[in-house]
């Protein structure tokens, strides 16, 4: 758990990259980056070189990759800023891949829309288990989406 | 593209496997492994350990990852086996984590319900494009699903 007690939102991002890269060989190996968090949204970001595939493009698997991740911090953030110690899994995901990226990427998640937090965390204190959608988008330089994904997590108050 | 005159499906499995690791840089993070091939079913494997997640489970970047492979490696040795040069690409992916997993894992890809290479390969010559649908499973030892995906991919005929 990141201890975020008076920490700034770029603290937190800096935080939760270290976490992800200590205990997921994977972001590691894509040398993730955390960008950008402002507590409603985390950016994600990875270099293209350890992520290519065949045809020198992003690969699809560090597409779905980083933008799991970032679904996955955005819920993370939110449960250690209020102090809660949970599992957080990911249970099913539907992922567009738009258009090859043949640059250095980020993934911008958000809570999906009708998503609210506070449903999210009354839920948890109630039942000790609760669920959020999220939507991600991995956009190009003008703006348009290569790539987006919509997720199922639940997260899991530890005993 | 694979050399596939006269090889036997295992050799096919393993020029497959050299391709992925020559190619895609997280493929080796994964430690890919192409298990089996009958020219129906792809089956991809993965180790655990360079696969975990912050739980000491599989990562579901890592299963993601693996399924795409096995999807796209069957269709790829397929058009290899015509001696035709293509690229091809997955298009959206519909992933449901079902199960924690905590071993070694390897995921299996078939055509989805309906789909023939034969049709494929006729929208191939006619086209130079042609789309096919996947399915993909990572069983757990019971035979019991830990993870599907459902995938589309489209191949382009080089010029």
């Amino acid at each position: 758990m990141i201890n975020v007690v008076g920490a700034t939102f770029s603290a937190l991002a800096a935080a939760l990259e270290s976490e992800l890269l200590a205990d997921i060989p994977l972001a590691r190996a894509m040398a993730l980056k955390a960008s950008a968090y402002d507590g409603d949204s985390l950016t994600l970001a990875a270099p293209l070189a350890p992520n290519v595939n065949d045809k020198g493009c992003a690969f699809g698997g560090s597409l779905a990759s980083l933008m799991t991740l970032a679904g996955w911090g955005l819920i993370k953030l939110a449960v250690d800023a209020r102090a809660l110690d949970c599992d957080i899994y990911v249970q099913d995901s539907s992922i567009r891949y738009l258009a090859p990226i043949w640059q250095d990427f980020a993934a911008v998640a958000r809570p999906a829309a009708g998503e609210s937090f506070d449903d999210f965390f009354a839920a948890l204190a109630a039942r000790g288990k609760a669920r959020m959608s999220v939507h991600c988008v991995v956009p190009l330089a003008d703006g348009a989406a290569a790539a987006t994904l919509d997720a199922r997590f639940v997260a899991f108050v530890k005993r």
